[in-house]
């Protein structure tokens, strides 16, 4: 799985670093280059760019546009991206013409659940129980192998609980199958987890790799909704959640930030992980690390993939992260009012149900968090 | 001395705050801004323009260009500057068409020495003793009134200790009143101090204003090295440090941050505080709370200037920050390596000698700065 295609020199500041993507993640990984020195240049296909607005240039033109992604290289010293549906052509066509990390290769993996659960289940990490179906035949031998109840998943292109099913009996598999399409899809065994949890792992160009602490993630409707740190984990089985977003990072030889999506399962054997996700990319539930700590997962992205050392991942204060998701973000003259809360506007056009339109981190002095409640072994 | 113009009403996010200037100040202005979902549009007659690089827009063009800021005020919401010597008149141009915060009465103030030491002294305030000198003739008088040694500074334009000249006897003075132009200068007594600190007071458009907590700065070769909070004086003091500050900005009826910086005297009848200089911005003694406060003196201003609520002034911890003057910018991989250290480097194009490049904190858990050295009363 190891690839790098580049030598990784260290990027003095005044560089510019290119960005695929213009979202809020685009718009925070920009404002961490500039605080570093850097300059930014987004590249996004997308109307509603919120990163351009802090970028020192913007590109707008589809990933698939040959010329326009030769230029965007010409005038860039390291490629990244922001979130991990970039066509892995683009990333390929650009790794040819300047540095690109994360490793193409990790955006390869992670638009494919398939190769995602295969790649886990070669690194030696638990994931739920899975299998392919490739159409409609292979059904009955994929539930037997998973169990029921299970969820139904397209292998692309599916993010925030989209382009997926949950399904209690053999019935709602065929129809569930159905409805997504008869085939190309994956089936879960599902996990009964006591809390979600992840881990935002970094590695620099030179393999030194760090863990912020695992945080708890609290879902609403499949979307983030807080995470919470600390997490209320055992420290043995934090310590183990880090060990395998290491183990994952340096298999993929990665570098920049990844986040890592787990259930920890609690029963009589004991506590056990099952990673859901990775997300080869700054993540959500890392947002906290902007308020709380001194190195946020942001600028630990963009030392990484400009070859500088990683900086600290420890944390000053204990945090609660929220989304503010659609019409919550028309709350911001009541949430700049509150005490200790940070606050932050993504600056979008338009506020689409369920959209993420802005955060809210509120700090607590270290070991005071109302909202950790330890879980029981 | 009241003055406001326009009303202020919350400036919801979306909205554009327009800046003139477009060094560091603006830059870190701008990511504050952008952190709240705010546009920046930068104005500024300079070829160096780091903030543009974080800004939504920026117009090069010169202060006195009137159809230039025509077209600026149409393009923004709310202006705003990074620095005092922006020139009044357009200050007052841009406010005849919309909002600017701070008022710019502020302004022509802060950019004439004896008005600001007029100011304070109607105040109610302590400055060391001055005197304006309009010609030779005027030397002798004031020399008996601020006694020697003293300082003789030109009114306008001087900052970081240019534009001034230490004189220990009458000789000296009469030299340097000369090599300053021969008049309209200001002549203050030399105040023996213990410790250099400063305030950053904010205030917002509905009259409520808080200040951070003092710090004490460090000058070296005139400009400021580094500022240390805790600052070591007694708690009383930094009281009635906090107290001058909030009087300057009632009295200004002013909207925004503004850095007050105070010479602490001690001697046999108790600790005295001098008002040395005020600048109606946000101010390098405060870069600090970028890192040690859930709201910096950043986005403290912006909020101020667009109606919101003043955010909190509390820090989580406590801090050393550390100019980088010129060259030292140079260290900036070593910088990265320390543990606990926040980088900020301002992408500016050249480092001349004593050039501001950049900044580095470093943060402490609270009660353990090894630097702050309390001051025997």
């Amino acid at each position: 799985m190891s690839e790098r295609p580049q030598p990784v020199r260290s990027l003095p500041p005044g560089g510019t670093v290119g960005i695929l993507g213009g979202g809020q993640l685009g718009r925070m990984l920009a404002m961490a280059a500039a605080r570093l020195g850097f300059r930014s240049h987004i590249y996004c296909p997308d109307a509603d760019r919120p990163a351009a607005d802090v970028a020192a240039a913007c590109r707008a033109a589809p990933y698939e546009d040959e010329a326009s992604l030769a230029a965007f290289a010409a005038a860039v010293s390291v490629v990244t991206y922001e979130f991990e549906n970039v066509p892995e052509a683009t990333a390929r066509y650009l790794a040819a013409r300047v540095p690109v990390w994360p490793p193409p290769v990790a955006l390869a993996v992670a638009q494919d659940r398939l190769r995602e659960k295969s790649f886990l289940t070669d690194a030696g990490v638990d994931t739920a129980p899975f299998a392919a179906i490739d159409a409609a035949a292979d059904l009955p031998a994929a539930l037997r192998a998973v169990g029921l109840p299970a969820v139904i998943k397209t292998r692309r292109f599916g993010y925030d609980g989209k382009g997926q099913a949950y399904v209690a009996d053999a019935a709602q598999a065929a129809e569930a199958l159905a409805a997504l399409g008869g085939g190309g899809v994956l089936i879960e065994g599902f996990v009964t987890f006591a809390r979600e949890i992840s881990v935002i792992v970094a590695r620099g160009a030179d393999g030194a790799a760090r863990c912020y602490e695992p945080v708890w993630n609290v879902h609403e409707n499949h979307v983030l909704a807080r995470s919470i740190v600390p997490s209320g984990i055992p420290a043995a089985v934090a310590e183990a959640a880090k060990d395998i977003a290491l183990r994952i990072a340096e298999r993929l030889d990665y570098v920049g930030v990844m986040g890592i999506e787990m259930f920890l399962a609690t029963g009589d054997s004991g506590p056990r992980l099952f990673v859901n996700e990775m997300a080869p990319r700054v993540h959500n539930s890392g947002h906290w690390t902007l308020d709380a700590c001194v190195v946020s997962q942001f600028e630990q992205h963009i030392r990484a993939i400009c070859g500088w050392p990683l900086g600290t991942v420890e944390r000053h204060s204990d945090a609660v992260m929220a989304n503010l998701l659609g019409d919550a973000v028309d709350g911001w003259a009541e949430l700049a009012q509150r005490p200790d809360v940070a606050v932050h506007i993504y600056g979008k056009s338009g506020a689409a149900p369920g959209r993420k339109m802005g955060h809210v981190t509120r700090l607590y002095p270290r070991g005071s968090n109302p909202c950790t409640s330890p879980l029981q072994p």
